[in-house]
């Protein structure tokens, strides 16, 4: 035996129900007979479980016009027990091997035109659904649920709160662990632990980039031993028991940094944070935020040393739509959340990042993290 | 940023430069040109890090004839960084945005005939390759993966051992826990610290089945308070830093069994669970394996209240090939590793499973579980 989901909250099922129904008018506005939903976050948006995706078939029937129906192996039936399937409309059709579970889906779509698949379907299950859906044109389920993810109901801005909360925690104590003569392994080991401690399921990630390797935006953690007048990138989060992410960036000194240029440069990035920030209202195309930041960095000669995009959408994924980049002309609509986090790393010296997650409001934004901006200095 | 993998120990270089040879004769005997490989447990057998499946694309490319080249996007390159891609011989193809990371693929491939994604592929890129790869048929690479992956290497039967023995350690101390008064939700979270504390990386699942909840097999936990004179099914496991995982099943009485027939129904299960492990050798058909425990149990008239498969293999993944199961006649070979789990089911009173994991050897069998199968009366 195995496989059993541990038991997390769901959203209350009203708001599941909401959920679903948009689903299916987004599916009918794009044409598309029924979305077929595999486990994973696209599930856990609107059943409030992940589940998990094994070799037999699990896939939620999202019809345009019709019953959803989760359609599910018996013995991985008990993972779903948490699902308020009769509130929320949804058949259960479990299944036991022997019979074919795709022929079981074909069979309730009927003749559909056209079928989507969520993004993250195992190729296992989507080539064999290809292959019962006869002449249906199988296409990809991501552009209409992003469409709804994107946009956080006020369980889900709740949720992100909570992360922030509990992130804000793990930021406020690092004078505990970051100190000269430990090594970053060490540091991170430490900051993983509290991650859970204040309030999540798990540490997603835990980037400590000390001195040189703070001008590498994606390092996670070395042996390097961090020394004093070292600047040193802590960027970390990990999701809540609602399946929310945090994910927030603080720049600190170990003593006075012993590069002359720190604060000159410090100050043009948090001026540059603060300006995307400001720029968040609805309405404005996502890349306008990218563009505040970068602008305030640019001109005070430093765009170069910034190398990349300003931020990313999250929820139940830690990076997810809207993205906040060049070229990405969506306007934000209230309930959009997203990173704001531009860095300057100079190679081979140092590196600073300052990161919040923020929500649009109907009049302009909120941020989840409220942790000073400054450059921190540990006195260690 | 975010999304590092945190480090985790990969076998060395030579076992896993073998597996990609493996693989790419396996691919050519099955005369498919190239198998390209999603992040997962796939890859992490092959290169030693699961790496994550995100919306860009990460793939291996295993060529029938050829150099393997990592496919990867260049900010989630560091974290492959453990991967001794030199000492195997894999190129690594970094991609930035802006570049078709499927014409990169496509690219490489040149023009081939047939070439398969791993079975956990995501649909997002599964599809995408499809489109570039003009008239090369897209299979599946599950049936040549599984082929290598269930004959396990000297390396991932040390580590099965390992885990083994660290579930056997959380067995060991269930009497610390496991108490009338309780709830099976306080036990399990017990169970699940401690299953970490004792050398696993996470706890995977933990089955609590408590009086008549222990004739589900599939139960996890619940709220039911424990009672003098239940007896309890606990099924636990999680995979060790390696990535492969423990699952064994041992069945409690706290104080003496209620129910009268408990003695003589676990005797026969006992003698059941005994004759399956005494049938492995190599050469026998995986289905006698199941055989063998299920005539014992329908002798002694309890076939109706066996009712699941013997086992399932495992190793980086929980469940995996081969299956202890009726139909399934793969002869086993040395290298094989599975569970022998038997239960006895008797509805709204009480049930019992016994499980070890097993490993084939050249002359027979070898148990990673070394923990008593008698019923185990807790006097609480």
């Amino acid at each position: 035996m195995s496989r059993r989901s541990l038991h997390t909250p769901a959203p209350d099922a009203a708001a599941l129900r909401a959920r679903l129904d948009r689903a299916a008018k987004a599916a009918a506005a794009a044409d598309t007979d029924a979305l077929l939903v595999a486990p994973g976050s696209d599930l856990r948006y609107l059943l409030g479980q992940a589940g998990g995706s094994f070799e037999r078939l699990t896939t939620l029937v999202v019809p345009a016009d019709g019953t959803p129906a989760l359609v599910v192996p018996k013995l991985e039936a008990p993972g779903y027990a948490d699902v308020p399937t009769a509130e929320l409309g949804v058949e259960v059709l479990t299944w036991v091997d022997g019979v074919d579970p795709y022929r079981l889906v074909a069979d309730r779509l009927g003749k559909p035109g056209r079928v989507a698949v969520s993004d993250f379907t195992p190729a296992l299950h989507a080539f064999a659904l290809r292959a019962v859906l006869g002449d249906a044109e199988l296409t990809l389920a991501g552009p209409v649920v992003r469409e709804l993810r994107m946009r956080k109901d006020a369980a889900e801005v709740d949720a992100l709160r909570a992360a922030g909360a509990a992130i804000d925690r793990v930021h406020a104590r690092m004078g505990e662990w970051l100190r000269a003569g430990r090594t970053e392994a060490q540091v991170g080991a430490d900051i993983t632990a509290a991650i859970v401690a204040e309030g999540h399921t798990h540490a997603d990630f835990v980037i400590v980039g000390s001195g040189p390797n703070g001008a590498s935006p994606h390092h996670d953690v070395s042996e390097r031993v961090i020394e004093r007048g070292d600047v040193v990138v802590i960027d970390i989060g990990g999701p809540v028991a609602e399946g929310y992410n945090s994910d927030s960036t603080r720049t600190y000194a170990v003593g006075e940094p012993r590069d002359a240029d720190v604060a000159g440069t410090y100050g043009v990035l948090q001026r540059a944070q603060q300006a995307a920030v400001d720029a968040v209202r609805p309405g404005v195309p996502a890349e306008s935020i990218d563009a505040a930041a970068r602008e305030v960095i640019e001109d005070a000669g430093f765009g170069e040393y910034f190398i990349h995009r300003t931020g990313h959408g999250i929820g139940l994924d830690v990076h997810e739509e809207p993205y906040i980049v060049a070229g990405n002309g969506l306007p934000l609509e209230p309930g959009m959340a997203f990173s704001i986090e531009p860095g300057i790393y100079q190679p081979g010296r140092w590196g600073a990042r300052i990161e919040d997650i923020v929500v649009v409001t109907e009049s302009g934004v909120e941020a989840v993290n409220t942790r000073p901006h400054e450059l921190v200095v540990l006195d260690s």
